[in-house]
């Protein structure tokens, strides 16, 4: 692990430079996150307050007695560059620059800023994220460095998925969204201008953190694209990558020119290197975190064939166009396999694939059929489409598949992904987070649990092309081992 | 309006036939969906129950001492011919048949069967929806014939959106998500095998429905496609259709097959008839309802320039890219129009579009930009990315919003169709919700609010082309003024 950058994310004290008394600045909402969760030393920097939020402040970074690990600079822009002179003396090596007013402006005088501040990082080897971010959000040691008012946002619990933003807004919009989804996240970081910290740097402290499971980035472009190439080819083959590229067409190429005044490049040479280096791209916000939570939760798929097991007709086939559209196959069953089903199943269900159990279904059809696809060795994905409001489904439903799925995975050589889709009210909603949160991601169209399918198949490829697919699983199987 | 259908939709007495006392019977929880809102008369049909539910039972629909206008029949397959005789005796021209056991068994025995009740519906001339479906759901006339345990389904409220699905499941299943989601249906059919009714009967019927503005549909292909066609035709320069057709792949089709017996022909056939029909075609669940909501809450667009009004950069490069993906533009706005806006704007805000007003926006620099961007008659549809959560947007910025929108609007010879998307949480969903229910739909990402925007251009393009897209704003104008 990066130990540069690891007090971002871990550190044991933090100095807030610019922090207010003002309940609506952000120098205040700064302090005040932090405050809700970390364990380390806060110190507050004001030079007219003697406290903040009930905690002792200081005139001057330097003022401050302890050492610092991590400071947050909220400060004019124009008084930025002197402040991080301060840091540097004090002997900080991590800096965060909340403050905005810098190239992103697209003024001569911005851009000079710009480089007046990584002219001091340099000097003093301090490692810069941002200007113009929100810096870091880490559940798991509680450092919280955005300035958003906690009536109107709320920070997601921890999990597995790592975020990294160049678009503050958007990051906080989505850390929003994921606590509301139930989607826990490791590390969150918005990057801002990155002046000196980039998506390369960060890739590379994260594929060694042990809390990182899945990798997201929204990007508009990287600067050095040589070094983002060599740094995902080494990521992917370790933990998968998934990337929300914006400006993929022309027109919104040139909008991110007029709003950061960043150039960002041929959308085909990004779509080139993520094929080359492995990355999965996603083409929105919903898509990016569909597929990450299914790579959070499941296994990479060995091959591309997916059996299809649906309480509804329709939902069934429409599974199928998604599936297929998507490139991956539905294949019919042997001989055998649709035997043992139709031994299972109610006459009026369909034993071949998609297997239809239909609405008349109880708990045992879905999941004795579902106990023989797992085990048929004839597919590499499952996709369920379990209508919990069929009358003959128990209220128990949820547990024993999950109690199944358990017990079925631990005789499989290789375990075997199972994704899920279910359209539906508050009902369906209750049951659907039951087997979420038992490890199975749910989603509220078949299409949505295609795209997941899709993406595992695809890691799974990309993992097998690269020797490390036996690696990946035998990992996976320890990590959970040890939960 | 066809007056044969109508009782389906608005009976003043429905008997259900297979009336039952047990609470976890079919035949039970019809009474009881159906006691829950109709305020006609209703009559349990079971030979051997004096009262269900503590309403007097008959023996016999001919028993029943009234004129009955709706008669629904839950009783076994085989049975189901002579109680329909027992109908046409007593008079009654529009017969639910909830069960199954008919032409979707795949059987000479279930197609003989089928074939039966058609021709005793002929004789008797009697109107069939289904066999083996859900009937109908009309919130206004509290019709429901489903049968699905209300502890697990919630039934949306009364709305201006129709839906026509194929698949009972699925169409239950969109139901409860209505409700959750806050859409308003006007009449729901599950159309089941359709051995009378079909499509475009129910279609015949909508066009003339003071409460449907809007018609989805569900359909895994139709059987006579000339008819379909025809009245498609008749029915899109009046309404919007949106239909999601299963069986896209090849391997969909043969998964319709199975299922239901039926042959989903040719998809690009399909394709072609709705591209000559003017129908919007969706190809998903969540698209099939973002576009329907679209449209029965904003007008069409008369052209395809669009212009996006954000808190937050980075998706204002998304939805630009999503827009323009769709064959939408995302013009230059004039010089006028640029100096006006940077007039309104904070000096960091970019006036170009996509207008980007920054987090550090309050609330009259988005809502002014807004109402110049309405009056510059230089965009056809307006994209608003609003970022609550920006600590210098009121609590009011709702409100504002809307009451800006209306007054603008009254100035405008064309009323100019707004969508919104935001990310997030409960508080932006909580604000998101007061835009929507203000008639402004919100998605949950840009994409799907550029697909929303899509759909709007496409069938203003099509009225246009039919000539009656004024007449449909008159009458959209007029409805509203009544309201």
């Amino acid at each position: 692990m990066d130990g540069e950058l690891n007090r971002f994310f871990n550190p044991r004290s933090v100095a807030v430079i610019g922090a207010s008394r003002e309940p609506t600045k952000i120098g205040y909402l700064i302090v005040y996150n932090l405050l809700r969760g970390f364990k380390g030393k806060v110190y507050p920097v004001n030079p007219s307050a003697d406290s903040i939020l009930g905690i002792k402040a200081y005139s001057s970074v330097t003022a401050i007695p302890d050492d610092v690990d991590l400071a947050v600079i909220s400060v004019p822009a124009s008084s930025v560059p002197s402040v991080l002179e301060e840091c540097g003396l004090k002997g900080i090596k991590n800096v965060i620059i909340i403050s905005a007013g810098f190239k992103e402006l697209g003024t001569h005088e911005g851009v000079e800023r710009e480089v007046k501040v990584v002219e001091i990082a340099r000097k003093y080897g301090i490692r810069v994220v941002g200007p113009n971010c929100m810096g870091v959000y880490v559940p798991k040691s509680g450092v919280n460095t955005t300035f958003l008012n906690p009536e109107r946002i709320d920070f997601p619990k921890h999990g597995n998925i790592a975020f990294i933003s160049q678009s503050g807004a958007f990051g906080i919009a989505v850390l929003d969204w994921a606590a509301m989804r139930g989607v826990g996240i490791s590390k969150f970081v918005s990057l801002g201008n990155k002046c000196d910290v980039d998506e390369s740097d960060i890739l590379n402290y994260l594929v060694d953190d042990p809390d990182t499971q899945v990798i997201t980035i929204y990007t508009e472009g990287v600067d050095d694209g040589r070094k983002f190439l060599r740094t995902l080819k080494n990521v992917t083959p370790v933990k998968p990558v998934v990337i929300l590229k914006a400006g993929r067409t022309e027109e919104g190429s040139r909008a991110i020119a007029s709003h950061t005044g960043s150039l960002a490049g041929s959308d085909a040479v990004y779509d080139a290197v993520f094929k080359q280096a492995g990355a999965i791209r996603a083409l929105g916000m919903e898509e990016l975190f569909d597929i990450a939570i299914a790579l959070s939760l499941q296994p990479p798929a060995k091959g591309s064939r997916v059996a299809i097991l649906t309480v509804g007709g329709g939902s069934g086939v429409m599974a199928t166009d998604a599936v297929v559209s998507l490139g991956l196959e539905v294949p019919k069953l042997s001989d055998l396999t649709v035997s043992k089903l139709r031994k299972v199943l109610l006459p009026i269900a369909s034993p071949y694939n998609p297997v239809d159990v239909t609405g008349s279904t109880r708990d045992e059809h879905f999941i004795d059929s579902l106990e023989i696809l797992m085990k048929s060795g004839e597919v590499d994905i499952i996709i369920l489409i379990p209508y919990f409001m069929a009358p003959a489904i128990s209220k128990e439903f949820t547990d024993k598949l999950l109690r199944k799925v358990r017990e079925v995975s631990k005789e499989l050589d290789i375990p075997l992904p199972i994704v899920g889709a279910v359209t539906g009210g508050r009902y369906t909603m209750k049951m659907s987070t039951v087997l979420e949160e038992g490890g199975i991601p749910m989603y509220p169209s078949v299409e949505r649990a295609a795209k997941a399918a899709w993406a595992l198949y695809k890691y799974g490829e990309w993992l097998k092309r690269n020797n490390t697919f036996e690696e990946y699983i035998n990992r996976l199987i320890k990590c959970r081992s040890l939960q």
